[in-house]
């Protein structure tokens, strides 16, 4: 009854609705090392007691891609899409995820959306045995027009720091190996969005509609990245997101080598080709802006590629390392003529 | 050279300029267990060694308190909010932070604005002791309006597990010692922002104007609680936010009692005193929406509690603890007639 606040825009009893959601939501799966807090001030979770670990930590949103969700009304999609990407960002340095916690930010409280978003969340989480340990809802009429929301993410996760990669180890010849894309994953959507107009969303495109494409999942490549590291020694990882593997690969090598990608080595996704034709793109902006279909790349020793490409799906060795003269650009791709 | 995604609203040489003064921020200081990460996509952090203890998260924003920021161009202040705020949500668990991570979202990204943001972010940081380990800027056009901007963060702290704070230790005739708030805080503001509207903000109130007034920084309490503990015994703690006094409390309370506040006993700030006077607020919205004057409480033994209040100046003992029928509510104010 708090009419004020009401009248003000602010539906204080619709955040009561959508954290009684959280709590059937957060009921369903409990990591173990949870503990309980107080209040809810703050999440409590066991202090890991290995020897020499560090936390890694990471925080991301899904960028406009969830301008995309909130019109196709297709909320559960981007809770995964989040989570998913903050687990590939950690996963650059090794670390397997603790926790997480989301922010979820709209104009006027749906609870109904909220917990379909969060819901997306905590089942990524799990299935990831990461604790969903916090969150906050914030409703700010004025600042998100009605029906919009925007959602980050924060993930804390531990790696042994003797297991961090090391890129230092990495010489030429090295082999980079690619794990496939879903599509956009999170990134280049403000271009996408301006490419494919609203009203051709839902015109059937591949299996699907443009929307289905669009929406792919970001996909986690927790699980690839562990089944390979059982066969090849990993000396680098990159975890391909906004300025695309000609700005991700760089960040993760050492200064005197570069990456080079043939892009007949991997397969392109339909929606990438199309995207690139509408625009009329270039090669740099095509391979700045978009994944092109790598999601995640991984620099092994050239005698582990064959094994590492073939212990995931879809993946293959997409490039190699070369010497690098100075002034040379880090990270170069000869494109399909196709 | 991204022409295109420039076309599509994009400015991803705007995103180098505000993360080129971030690192200038960033190099000002570093806690010492902030360790070299990989290419920038998680930040790493020393694992503390201690035995029995639980790392304390907590994710928050600032509310629409950002609207008047952005209004009023007055961008630093809302990093400091915004820290402290989230220091005090895991200081009711008693946890010291260890490091930050902020997520900025705006339409079309000014790298002054995003850099004055962050810095303030740095700087409430830093007088913590704790690490501004990562974060976000996301330009989101089409999400946001221009000159308008979200601001998240997550905190990380870590805390001693026998040194968390026991509510059930609470017993009827306990005191609540509360801390003087500096204002609204990062509450309320949807409410304030319609009873001041925007003709009225650089109007003369008190030794400033309502602007002022209404942007007074989300003060810190880790100080004062760790003075506090020095002389007292804490039982319980409460950060007052969105909720007030009435819904905050509560949270840290046993079932068998309540929370019994004598208005009286603190000073309310003129600024609660206006807002409740133009908008009419009956005692219950005034002490849901705003913290009326009361930005942290905590619950001591009577004997501890006239020396917890005189060792944080603007304390004092604002109510008391008794015990609870069945239905009663837990929080009870007894507001000044003033």
């Amino acid at each position: 009854m708090n009419d004020a606040y009401a009248r003000a825009g602010v539906d204080i009893s619709a955040g009561n609705v959508a954290v009684e959601r959280y709590r059937e939501l957060l009921g369903a799966w409990r990591h173990p090392d949870q503990l309980e807090g107080i209040g809810g001030f703050g999440g409590l979770f066991k202090m890991p007691e290995g020897r020499n670990q560090a936390l890694v930590a990471s925080t991301d949103g899904v960028g406009t891609k969830i301008l995309l969700a909130a019109r196709l009304e297709r909320y559960d999609g981007v809770g995964r899409d989040l989570v998913n990407h903050c687990v590939n960002d950690i996963l650059v340095v090794n670390a397997t995820p603790l926790f997480f916690l989301d922010y979820f930010a709209t104009g006027k409280l749906q609870p109904e959306v909220a917990a379909a978003v969060v819901a997306g969340c905590a089942r990524a989480c799990r299935s990831h045995r990461c604790a969903l340990l916090g969150g906050e809802t914030a409703e700010m009429p004025g600042l998100y027009a009605p029906g919009d929301f925007d959602l980050a993410g924060t993930i804390v996760g531990v790696v042994d720091r003797d297991a961090i990669p090391n890129p230092q180890s990495i010489v030429p010849g090295d082999a980079i190996v690619g794990l496939p894309s879903a599509g956009l994953h999170t990134n280049g959507y403000s271009l996408a969005r301006a490419l494919i107009p609203n009203d051709e969303l839902m015109a059937s495109f591949g299996e699907g509609t443009f929307a289905d494409a669009l929406l792919a999942e970001h996909r986690s490549y927790y699980d690839d990245v562990r089944a390979i590291q059982t066969v090849a020694v990993v000396k680098s990882m990159a975890h391909i997101t906004g300025g695309g593997l000609l700005e991700n690969v760089p960040r993760t090598l050492p200064a005197g080598v570069k990456a080079v990608f043939e892009q007949a080595r991997w397969k392109t996704p339909p929606l990438m080709s199309e995207l690139v034709r509408r625009g009329a793109l270039t090669e740099h902006e095509r391979f700045r802006t978009f994944n092109m279909g790598v999601g995640f790349t991984l620099i092994v020793p050239l005698a582990d590629a064959a094994k590492a490409a073939a212990a995931v799906r879809g993946a293959s060795i997409v490039g190699w390392v070369e010497a690098r003269g100075g002034d040379e650009p880090q990270a170069v791709v000869h494109p399909s003529r196709s």
